[in-house]
């Protein structure tokens, strides 16, 4: 019998896709069944992604845990080519190792779950560089407290882009979207003054939390503020000052930092934020720093997104990122 | 070194769904790469899914070419069982070979290419029953006649739940998909009088394509007199007159027969249509009649719908179609 | 110079509508600029459309002004055949002699304006039954009174189909959108007893309401009791009632007497409510009947519509009535 | 000085509000502040609301927690009085005693507030029926072991509108909104053979659960069953039976027992579903059971609604219960 | 009996806000009961917040008469601290008296009692600067004439942040949305000269206007040419021409200045507008002139909102313009 | 008989319209029934405009097709003068000929007669300036390919704002539109040195596309450097460049060049786009230039437009255009 099916594809490989020789986001990032993951030859990865779909944690109702698969399904619209640097990303071994598995009822679990997913990935290839896509913003300090518990000696400087200093009471709130910071503070794993957030504004921070963080170093510059000093410059006095202090800089990107009107989807997000070509120009400059070792980004929602614009503008931080960071190895290599 | 991510999971298999034992629809279909399909052992085949990712031959604009993928991704959230007849559909071997290529330009190949698919089909696994995902309306003109030009010997039946007759002028528009119906009249593939037509209703058939309808033997009974006769005893005399007449029924269920309040994603569909339980009824009759030997959904457009209910509905329309053949091949057996 | 454009249309007419012989809709409708109309031959007309884009004077903030714009458009996809009935409506000569005039700021003038269009249409062509596109309820008070006025020798009958009395109290509310029944009878336009209202459910109208319309003899069946008698049933009764009593029956139909998931354009639909097959059977009832001699078709807000659903039921109550006018006349002349 | 603002009002008492002198539901269910609720006199309270905004402990991402004030917002809208069965509510003295607290992060907790809630409800004011706004279908088992905690004596029926068994596991999902049954039956809480669920249809149990149920004794009639035999039939039936063998009926109602064109605010609500009006009718009879002592409506996300149009159905479900409560009251006085 | 409900709040005290020692700004913000506003001590009032519900006089269809009750929902997510400028909003004492009586179909008296409010305002309590939630822009005209009415002997100017001149023929439209800057001017209240219009842009003032504002003297500076020479240099200029001439100025706020981007809840913004963030900084800096003694936001459509974000800006408006307030006390203070 | 509707008006020409003596934007653009075109004296036209209602071409599903008739409809809300720049259009003569036919499966009969459609324009009025309303980008190589046959001696310069290369490979997809530029180039149309593509940024255009760009000299500057460069500065390199090489200059503006969330209604727009009041400065730059002799507007699909943001920007485009071209004309005339 004869190949019986000429004129059929499998889904994603229609016609079109057929005769392209250059491959989509999609086709350039490898996937990894956790069952094969054993077996696989990580010494070459540059790059892990993994979802974390956790948002019961979040102070409002939110579907930030569909965030992973919604940027899976977005990214295959875009191409691993930035013409804006003329850089290629495909020289990148980049791969998806899937979602740290979660509970439905159980969050202590589901965040025992992610610090293991961090120390796992710093244990087994602590070359690679992971980006955490999440779900809510209570998934940061667990991940810091993974990476500190993987490189105990490490001092960790923490970047964040973000409306709010999520520096809540804990003992208020549990370990929920609004206190990552207060408790990577807390807990010893990060030092207030190797916190910088760049972006807050409006009237979305209460004064008593101005004041904790004025009690405990955190450096913040408000949005208006950065504009008036320009926010490359904000950026990089931030990068200096945790240079000379610290040993890794993990960046946090709460996609609430984002104006509302740029970021229907971060149900966070306020008027009068951040555009996103403002964010992309920061990211993409921490991207090419030596130092910046990890990144997540946070709270965002598909389910309140207008027509994918946050969930494209999420893959759009994440390849600027990586072009940063792909920038940061063409500069070293020379 | 050992296995190194147990707490990770490819993105389909997270932690509930390890736990459980029984499949979820896409669970139990299973997918076949065109590639692979010359050694796919085919004997055991009794259902094929193909999709036909095309809609630029709409008369109006129409994102019909998305719903192949849209059904794909809603029925992960369905399980293979039916509650209300207490029929198991795993038994059945399903097999999605995926999409008949299409070209962005060139509609006379794209047409080209789905009636090849059809006598590929036929050929190479006549005894699976094929389920053909749309598309606009037009397709069904090109897999009648594939299906015809593989079995010429075949006197073909159409069986067709819709608002319209699709009997509008391939002079005037071409193989658009206001008028597969005609073309298969006219081209001598299926006679006037072995069509028959259930639901028309309203407005939206001018009274031309009624005195076609006459002149040309095509049976029809508008929704209302539907109603006052019973659908079902509407549905078991076409069923019977067809029996009476054809070799076999070929299925076309237009997603427009059901009323726009519970069909918004079928851009024809209009007030005082259909209700989705009688089309599901008229459905799983028609799938337990011995002659009815292939089926396609048509005209779902998910870009124009309102949180996936006509997207769920056209998934619901297959399934219960396979409950009613899952009956016949019980009864059948006994 | 030869024609020049030999492949460009003026926008109603592309190459599809050139090539067809049957009407439209809007192409069989008359539209009549109110500057010539002293000069048109109204002796043959049967029927006027003229749309009401009041809605100002609604209790609840409301785009029901839009509406007349808002069927003229939608009716462009419907044909003048009802495939239903076996009835063609282009022997009837109907003419939209376009909108009333209103005011922005001025409603006592709005009224004014309304109540002179309808005396004007009595008193140019009594002969053509006239329809009416509301606008909010508020509009049925005025034109039953023009009528009234233009007819004074004349007994008026109101058959509603309404969710609620219309009963509330003018002297709080003013001529808004709740009070047109309670102003036709406290002005002794129409008497109680003469008023029926069908359709009626649910928690949305006060007690008080239902004791006005009791001690005004009001007649009125809700839907739960006229689905249990046969809502053909209950509407033969209350015309067979109407039919002894008055000279002449005014149809106003209230959008909001559909279930809200059928019309979420009638922004006091509400859940329970009456299905649009239920309906426009009603309506095709209504105007068979010789003494219905006008309608109207209000509180249908086109700004809070799902994908036109609600404005396209409208449509349909319209084609429908003419439908069952058509019938009349087919019946008479016999 | 004199009344400085005779033109001013607080937000909800404007000018229309002013001159009513009947009220809106939200006029007339009060409200109490729990720090005020020692002092209050419940003897005379014949029904108590109390929210439970809980939807963390959905499978999927759930906005379930925002119901209750959903409800509240959408009832001023409503009146107190059923035109259908002519039965004024507002003799019942209804109390709305707010929220239960809930937590951010600690599932657990919220749980056992829930069952507490229920407890002191019952020793305080054991005379009045609570109804419970859902909040997601886990809180059912919460309640439910609440009052089988207050009453270790009364055996108890649990009377299930639903879609879905809800009887998927524990060991697997904790006690999630997919368990609640389950955790009932296991707990020894409610007997198998003691819940009535009507409704349930389509592709959404899978076959282990329908196994469960039958090897439990679990009553369960599907929606098409239900109809062939008559809707009102087979819940007399279901009341018939449990009326023999229990001591007190819960009555839980998830919305997703909807057809999603219905309900689309129900996310798991599907095509092919029950009708508002079908199980308006059902709540109604249930309402006149004198053993249908409690009731909660759940599974309400009015974030995924389209034009409030779940919300408003929610409401009408709760006041066409009362309605059936003050005609069991009547009857009971006779 | 011991308090009975441990565990159960009033719906707006859940068990997050019990803990919460800081205010929300809805906490912040005192409500007064029309009805007790005689007894109440006004002596240390800051501010007057009125909502003033009335959108049945704007050109287009609009639900403007929703904002109040709107923004007031929306104020419950924002904090009373600005990170921006650090300051604290808490010192100053802001009271809610509610919204102004209006009427469904009299717009005149709807007009007048805006103009009473007024008038009552500055009579009880002088010292407190008013801010009005609008309504359409017919309002400002009514306010002006009530602070005229009051201070007869003060020279108004208004500073006017607009797309549209508000210019429109009084005679032509009445009192509407489009009329308010030329009834002010015809009727003497303010002089052309007084008025500084900042935000006009694109194809949506008729040459004639710009005619009538030339004849006028009104100062007017479009979009372009402000942000050409600096939008705080455009005010500062503006502002330093009206404290030369006038006694107090009026500062209103039309929504539709902003992009249509970021405000689709005004529905005259239009592409190429304002930003929010240019906006907020022209806000601020009015709010620290000494004689801007009053301010209105208007025009803003909640029913036309995409995911509240025009709501939001609203209130970021008002709170905005409450912090330059704040900077202008201290410093005044000092 | 005297004349009858005193107060009626056709839909166009409600009271307000009546009394206001300037022009909206659709009563000041004349349109020609394409039947009496050869009667219009075409000597004093300055500008036409034309609609091309083809979309199936498209990659993706689009409505493109139906953006002219939407923009027909939003530019009645814009009036014909410019408030920035101080410009009445009204002196132009600008007449819109309708829409180019089309057909409904036959693709190469619609890119014909859109090539044909701009031959005729050429020979019949040449000193008229057209504009076309697109439809998707694959009509661009039809009308520049149609004025290249009617005016083989000019050479021909390109100017493009998009995001797209649009240099896709016409053997691989067809004349779609992701070939328009390459169809031009490889046709001998246009040199590939005479195209100057503005605006190109982000992860959308392969690495070959550049490549391809680069080898056949294509200008283009990413919008990250023409921001830096200035946006205006950027252009008038550009227009230098091309008006020292070619004799007409076509200026192609592709919507999907715009921010995603400034215009949701193109489809391919992205994150990080060009803002609307940047783009409508290039084009009122661009509509200065003597040789830029015609202009299209496409890849606008009014069924994905949020509040017709979309639209309307692309209304301002054509307007903005037209007042550089007034200014043009003025500055000629001197």
């Amino acid at each position: 019998m004869t190949y019986p099916y000429p004129q059929l594809n499998p889904p994603p490989f229609r016609w079109m896709a057929r005769n392209t020789t250059e491959p989509k986001v999609h086709e350039w990032i490898r996937t990894i069944d956790p069952e094969q993951a054993a077996e696989y030859d990580w010494s070459q990865v540059d790059v892990t992604i993994v979802g974390i779909p956790l948002s019961r944690s979040s102070i409002s109702a939110s579907a930030a845990s569909e965030n992973p698969e919604a940027m899976r399904q977005a990214w295959k619209s875009f191409v691993p080519y930035s013409i804006d640097e003329d850089v290629d990303l495909t020289p990148l071994h980049v791969v998806d190792v899937g979602d740290v598995r979660q509970h439905v009822t159980d969050i202590p679990y589901c965040h025992r779950q992610i610090k293991e997913a961090m120390i796992s990935m710093r244990r087994t290839h602590p070359h690679a560089l992971p980006i955490m896509l999440g779900g809510d913003h209570s998934v940061t300090a667990m991940l810091v407290k993974g990476w500190k518990e993987a490189h105990p000696e490490q001092r960790i400087g923490l970047l964040q882009f973000d409306t709010h200093f999520d520096l809540r009471s804990v003992v208020e709130l549990g370990p929920a979207n609004g206190t990552p910071v207060r408790q990577l503070i807390e807990s010893g794993t990060v030092r207030g003054e190797d916190v910088w957030n760049i972006g807050l504004h409006g009237y979305f921070n209460a004064l008593s939390l101005k004041k904790y963080a004025d009690e405990h170093g955190v450096n913040y510059v408000t949005l208006k503020k950065a504009r008036q000093q320009g926010l490359q410059a904000t950026l990089q006095e931030a990068l200096a000052d945790l240079e000379r202090k610290v040993d890794v800089i993990y960046l946090t990107v709460d996609m609430d930092v984002l104006d509302m009107a740029d970021a229907p989807g971060a149900p966070a997000a306020t008027p009068g934020g951040m555009r996103t070509d403002e964010l992309f120009e920061l990211v993409l400059q921490a991207g090419q720093h030596d130092k910046v070792q990890a990144m997540d980004i946070v709270c965002l929602d598909p389910h309140k997104d207008v027509r994918q614009v946050t969930v494209k503008a999420g893959v759009y931080v994440m390849l600027t990122f990586l072009t940063g960071f792909m920038l940061r190895k063409q500069h070293n290599r020379i």
